[in-house]
């Protein structure tokens, strides 16, 4: 693994000198073995001749010279996360976490707005940002789209989100869309004083991305939205290096890296590559999610957002985790308990949505949730106060 | 599937009419189910509640209505490759392949070289181009490079290539590692009037892969080499857009997309999306390999880069194959017979810089085994006349 992914190849070259391994070569930190395995955990992998050799597995760190690549993401990914998934001696391999040095802070900008500036953007101070997101996900024109969120900005919502399956289709373009929810949101504003964070997805090519990031900014919202794995790093550096609003980072696609425990890569390396390279918010999933993760899982995620990548007096480049799928007010106590933090949006689809008592109803009882879980109350007593949140433990309660 | 990548969410809510579903969902062309699995693949899938209910799998063929995100590239993603993978009804899933409308072909520009193209940039026909790769991977200085390159070029070789591993790194800076090499090549093309082609990594943010691009053309090299899954397809079509030479597509990082069973997408869903962004080569791997990969899976995936994306009379967007890792002329025939075309690039790091002759008789060798390929001769009957084949039959033969 360090060889290969340093100064050697399969076999040692003419030119692959010893100064040069010890200049060049990526060194092994620790090596814990962690036993054997019974089988190989995927397919190709190389057998020893001698047949019943044991299969061994072990949590490896290794660490390689700057000067290998440069403080260069792109560079790094081909070090770290390349021709090393299919080499014939591992039989499986996740990458579980990455240590970056300052020296990528001279390349990359971090997040512009983050945790104070997405804050100081929606002026939500005390509480987790209240979100939630426009369905159905495809298929509303720009009318109903902005009928939609002029619901949603009535209730009384801080945030509200494209579906990352809208971006600029031929029924709902981009540019209308923008318009049409932008006069809403204006409305909204000069009647409450308050701007709804509305996160536009400009999911696209860059050049796409950075015309409509100027639509964006110069009609007054404050975020747009990129699924990230669908547009890689370069282009959304290139974004965060003109963006002048938050930048909603989604991750759907991270399944295909995540999932598996054979092979891929964890949400705490993950995340720290799209922090460095620009975004303000990223999808963690949530409590009891409709997905396939578990809650330890999340809250590891959401927990790492918060802390710092870098030592002080460096940024630490913390972004605000997002926690959505089957949200209600119901997980917010065990949230916050987990968390230990209200530095959060917390977007509800059919906790919202989808709330007996409507729309406002919705947004009133996460509020609640989140008062009794600050107080430290449970959801049961503080509900005989509170209505709505007595109505989404009646119609989502177990 | 159909649903949550289309109209729906977990649930049916408010205003996912008929007539919507409709005109936007995705439909399911075909369904074959493929029988039973004792166990769920992937951990986090959902338990039927009645405990014993069997586990299906299936070949399933699904299409989307084009209006839902147009021919987008990143949004086709977010569609066919999003939160699929962390859907909790699906123990396992692998995206199989891709089959796209001509409409796509309005946006991306496709390979601007691909076949013919570098055929032509090489001067080389009737055989494959013969390449090989600088080693060691890192470490060498800019005059190093160039001093290796110097003999590989005085070999009579028709490509070469960085290692993906070289980039732009502090002991091998870009610019100087072009000079160096350029200078080089320039004197060999006065010298013989042939022109190596380069492929020379700028991998790197989107910046710098432009700038370097503009000084690889004015160098007057022909080729660059960018390692696409470290770059993302928004940056790969921005550098096509300006591109005046060939892309070499470097397929680091496949191994996590490609290598598990359970959980990822084939190579042959992958290259169009490549293909259509605008590469003129894709790594395919080599027969007998040093990786993890079949010789079935390496021939399938070369036949698709050779195999027409879109019908006539749109451009096919063909792209060269290359092979490599372990190649040497010994996989000159079986190469051609299962492959039945000339039209790949011959990548051999060993076979060329290891052969026993030198690095000159390593590539006579792969041009012998090459004419043995075609000629229908079996490799030892030719290797009676031909020294630096026999060689390599002595050095490298089963």
């Amino acid at each position: 693994m360090a060889g290969e992914q340093s100064t050697g190849t399969f076999v040692r070259v003419a030119g692959e000198t010893d100064e040069l391994r010890e200049r060049f070569g990526a060194r092994i930190e620790s090596l814990v073995e962690l036993g054997e395995a019974a089988a190989p955990s995927l397919p190709g992998a190389w057998t020893p001749e001698a047949g019943a050799a044991p299969r061994r597995t072990a949590e490896v760190t290794l660490s390689w010279p700057l000067h290998n690549f440069g403080p260069s993401l792109p560079n790094l990914l081909a070090t770290v996360a390349g021709n090393l998934w299919e080499l014939k001696p591992f039989s499986g391999m996740r990458l579980l976490d990455l240590t970056l040095p300052p020296e990528f802070l001279a390349r990359y900008r971090g997040p512009q707005f983050g945790i104070a500036g997405t804050r100081r953007l929606t002026a939500v101070e005390g509480r987790p940002l209240i979100g939630t997101i426009v369905k159905p996900s495809v298929g509303l024109s720009p009318a109903a789209t902005a009928q939609r969120v002029a619901e949603i900005a009535a209730a009384g919502i801080d945030f509200v989100k494209d579906d990352e399956l809208q971006a600029d289709g031929p029924h709902c373009p981009f540019e209308e869309r923008l318009r049409a929810v932008m006069a809403v949101l204006d409305r909204h504003a000069d009647r409450t004083g308050m701007r709804v964070m509305y996160a536009i997805n400009i999911t696209g090519d860059l050049d796409e991305m950075l015309r409509r990031h100027e639509q964006v900014a110069a009609a007054g919202n404050t975020c747009v939205m990129v699924s990230l794995n669908s547009v890689g790093l370069p282009a959304l550096a290139a974004l965060r290096a003109q963006c002048q609003v938050a930048i909603h980072g989604h991750r759907n696609g991270w399944g295909l890296l995540g999932r598996s425990p054979a092979i891929g890569m964890s949400f705490i390396a993950w995340q720290k590559l799209w922090r460095l390279a620009g975004i303000d918010h990223v999808h963690v999933n949530g409590l009891r999610n409709k997905f396939c993760e578990s809650d330890e899982s999340v809250i590891a995620s959401a927990r790492e957002c918060l802390t710092p990548m870098f030592p002080a007096p460096h940024p630490g480049c913390e972004v605000m985790p997002v926690f959505s799928s089957g949200q209600s007010a119901l997980q917010a106590p065990d949230t916050y308990r987990a968390l230990g933090s209200l530095d959060l949006i917390h977007a509800c689809g059919g906790g919202i949505m989808g709330h007996p008592g409507g729309i406002a109803a919705g947004v009133s009882s996460l509020r609640q949730g989140w008062e009794a879980a600050v107080a430290g109350i449970p959801l049961d007593d503080y509900a005989r106060g509170h209505l709505e949140l007595a109505q989404t433990l009646a119609a989502f309660g177990r």
